[in-house]
């Protein structure tokens, strides 16, 4: 029971950790985090694979943004050397230009693993953040409007 | 080994028969594979809670709609009695009406739970199958074209 309750513990800590490294752009730290082999899932998009593919994916998006995270930890459940986290997750993305920032918000549900040396790592990450589908359907509000004023009436 | 290769097994049987049953309109036989305590997670909506939630969900769908489902199992993997399972997955819903099917495709990853009685029974989901976004974009092209049509050399 007590080395359940120290596994929950340090994934919360792995938890905090990440969005603290995010933060910062401390991209080295953040790949401390995710194991060799692991695989980001989200949709409308194919799977990111390995900590190579985030470690580029998360280079390029802090080449022209900041990015901070937060997330409220809604569960831990460890069996053994492997566990499971759910997160609510609120990311905010403001361009290095100065335009807006995007807040995205939404759950995840990740898998994590106890490696030999006592460590957990993330192997497997299923990112629910809320697509663009809220901005696009104002434009077609917007643009419905438009056609409207332009019509035989306007 | 064996009882590794006989819950993975038992994961796999369970996949199969939540497709077969979920097409053959069989809600009692979705509800089996079901832990009562049960969360579903998915982009833009609240977390769906419990076995009755689902079920509540699942019978108004199929008031107006039959629901085909098929999922190609990318992973299994077990520790003890917490399991965890990544599927790619196509939902074909048509509406009794005879208007035409919408078709959503996109991963889930899973959670298992082996209860007592040694059955697994699915415990967190995290859907992460396309949004109507892809749509709402073919929308948005759609009225700047007619826009465009409609402007000064329309």
């Amino acid at each position: 029971m007590a080395r359940q309750a120290a596994d929950e513990t340090a994934i919360r800590t792995l938890i905090e950790t990440w969005h603290r490294a995010t933060a910062a752009g401390d991209v080295a730290a953040v790949l401390k985090l995710i194991a060799e082999d692991a695989v980001f899932l989200a949709p409308e998009t194919s799977p990111m694979r390995g900590r190579a593919g985030f470690a580029q994916a998360l280079h390029d998006v802090l080449k022209t943004h900041t990015v901070r995270s937060s997330g409220e930890v809604r569960e831990v459940k460890v069996s053994g050397d492997l566990a499971y986290c759910w997160t609510d997750l609120t990311v905010t993305i403001t361009p290095l230009d100065g335009t807006s920032p995007k807040v995205r918000t939404g759950p995840a549900l990740s898998i994590l693993r106890k490696e030999p040396d006592g460590a957990w790592v993330l192997t497997r990450d299923a990112n629910m953040l809320a697509s663009d589908s809220a901005e696009l359907a104002l434009k077609v509000d917007n643009l419905e409007r438009e056609l409207m004023a332009d019509g035989p009436g306007g």
